[in-house]
């Protein structure tokens, strides 16, 4: 691998409130792309111009993160709602996000669902389809950003909407692939997660809970900027992959030319393959 | 006058509840352009989605109608809140109508601030500064409703944004052409009302509740959905208007023949001389 | 049966909505007990304040009816999450009805959680478990509305909480005891549910959706305020018990003397006895 | 001056979300009073009943901290509001935590609004008056925190609702004795803060913004817990006081021996007098 995305949840503040360290104005610097709070789980217009000021400072390419509309469970408690309710809220900050952006000229490159509405899109064959055919109408080259194997990166793929897959540096894998998820966070060390990542870039290899190596396919790294001490989990992380070699990119360009919404631009790395 | 505007407030429900009668769906047949809550003071994704629908159904242009981040309130209580922030929410809400009508093809024709965020915009020079300053670099052509000789209609002659002055047909005028709000609307004479805006419209006088007349200018009628038998007023004025010859239409095509954000089409009336 | 309880949600506008056809006023001259939303899924602090003040003029017991915090699903969604925060959710909201009736000298006499929490509670051991004994904590005499047979029925019994058994007079039951929901009730015939209420307060007995009869025990009718129609519903229901002689009461007064939270007082029929 | 009550605002948290260096846990040990924010401008239920818990272990007495509905403003925005709007809120607000705190057989000792609420009650005669009218019928002894000689306090002296007079430590006081409210409070000194406070509880003098002394009267300190550096600055006062042999506690005890609401008992200092 000699390009790989490297992405991040930002803007997760709220009115007064910041997340885990409030560390975003710096993790920002080594990460491409950045999936930013919409409003339903965590931020709100004014972190969201801010967050996205900050992407096109440093050419950090930005996408949608909406979330089911639970400010107090910051979008972990899954809300059980119909599909076209849950795809009427994604596009209601999906459009949000969008306009934002394009007052500053900065285009969308991806979506990626937070939490458990991204668990919930893993798995729920109604929610998932409506949200891709949606999708499909309305910006066809928008990246999503999903689980490979999941139940949305199928149809993603049968519908012919173009999909990162993502390896988290954060979280534990299990056997059969899945991510072994935890409430609580243990604090991670540097130097391991580094070289977690590296190994993954190098040899598609990551050891999972079981104590054996499994083989996975992916176009991006995320780290959770709430993971307590995510700061310098990023930057060992990007230090490795810069001293390897391996170039940090996001997929698409992150400002536009015009405001046209929909740029048709290929994406930088084989995002359309898987 | 041979062409003129009928704008209402569309979409005000939230969630379980209806406003006013619950008659948007019968009103929307007689006005010619709908303002569309956005969910800060009313209306939620799933309520404009099919908002949109109507409206598209009807050949109804619609606008976003954003308001002051108060359901409780209804967006009608002043909230203290910085220029930056408040251009933020409604840039944020402009955005998610937008996406929520793109998808559906069809094109925002205008934007029209709600309650105490349109009475803040005629009064605020910062504020509405900012407001026009921001549709400028993002849609110098979405036409912006407001009170002719408001701070925010000076400031959109200025800056070149199209502004459509409104006549309210459910609201009493007195002699500064103010507009005299009650909190608690009396129901109204559907005869009356639509004498009333038939010689506004052909002679550009209105009663005052000074009891002398007074000459205004407009491009289009406001009649407000939540006033007490709203629909048989919309229908009576409508009768009248169709009776006298004077076509309703709104200023700009309702469906887009792309996705392109920004049509440059000409309103189709005069909208840019005021 | 002499004597029956006969409750209905009240207080389900927020803001500027009402709820259903607007009826609470009316419909409260025909019930015995008032289930308050408290403001997560419906009701605002000026809608409880005046719903406490009808129930007071026409002698009506009150209780609340917290929900999940879902406004725009009005409590109707389940919400995955942990027990203690749904019984913290569940405090907050009965303490704050309780001061806004303890301001009027109106006492509580029950709680009744509302649609998916309600559901929930029926069937969570540990969520039931921890309001039951959070209610033993609080205030060992309150009254607790729910299905006989269900999780928190039992556990009631067990720990010593005072259950009010409901019979739904607006919904279906199968032959296990099962209530049969539906999003969307149609319109009932007035004759036909006063004259089901009467049967099953006379004999015990209900048809089932199978065609069979079920005997059901209860304490209290429920009859549901948005239900369309339910004003002619619950009119035509009460006449039919004044006529039967079947006496319309709650179970605990409802104006205390003092300002004492726990009167001690006992039910005016078994409740304790299920 | 031998006893002086030292009062914070805790439990700001919402959601996943803390306030300022997140030091409520500690903060806590070196103060008397606790003003616990009640969910509507900051605060959860989960997050008020581990407030409360942790008040109880340290003998810490808790007051309502009731703000605007506004949680994006932190409850610092000015909402134009109805009086019986705000008071129907804070009752609400009031009663939540009085229920939380029941539950742990924990008294509220105190009242004290929060933000743009405190200080449209110190100018507004209607909503302070009705909200001490209303304190009076719930619980004439539950103390009000609030600035001398602003509005609510002369009513709260004149309809006889017991008081307790602020002094501000970490804000600038200009000659007039009112306090210079900045948005961005700078880091300040420890040494500074705690000289400042001794001075003032041994003289009653404090050094304006015009570099002269004022004489002023209180009964407690305030500090805010979301000032930069607000540990240090209370340990450090706490440290000064405890040298001085001044000692920290506040105006009722915390644990009720039963559950009665209004338990009649007299303030350790004298509130009542100003």
């Amino acid at each position: 691998m000699q390009t790989v995305d490297f992405n991040s949840d930002m803007g997760e503040s709220f009115g007064p409130w910041t997340i885990g360290d409030g560390v975003d104005h710096e993790l920002m610097a080594f990460i491409s792309s950045a999936n930013v709070a919409t409003g339903f789980h965590a931020g709100d217009p004014g972190t969201m111009r801010r967050t996205i000021e900050r992407a096109k400072q440093l050419g950090v390419a930005i996408g949608a993160h909406p979330g089911f509309r639970d400010l107090v469970g910051f979008g972990r408690r899954h809300i059980n709602a119909p599909a076209q309710e849950l795809v009427d809220d994604m596009l209601y900050q999906l459009g949000a996000l969008r306009e934002l952006a394009r007052v500053q000229g900065v285009t969308l490159q991806h979506i990626k669902p937070h939490g458990a509405l991204y668990m919930h899109l893993a798995r729920d064959e109604e929610a998932a389809r409506l949200l891709v055919e949606n999708l499909q109408r309305l910006e066809p080259e928008l990246l999503l950003y999903c689980m490979p194997g999941s139940v949305i990166w199928r149809i993603a793929k049968e519908l012919g909407q173009p999909v990162v897959r993502e390896f988290y540096a954060d979280r534990e894998y299990d056997l059969s692939g899945s991510i072994v998820f935890t409430r609580n966070v243990r604090a991670l060390d540097p130097a391991t997660v580094a070289a977690r990542v590296l190994r993954a870039c190098q040899t598609g290899l990551v050891r999972t809970v079981e104590g054996e190596d499994l083989f996975i396919e992916f176009d991006s790294i995320c780290l959770h900027s709430d993971t307590p001490g995510a700061l310098a989990l990023v930057e060992a992380t990007r230090a490795a992959l810069d001293q390897a070699g391996i170039t940090v990119a996001s997929g698409r360009p992150v400002v536009a030319s015009g405001l046209s919404v929909a740029s048709g631009l290929a994406p930088r790395w084989g995002a359309k393959q898987p």
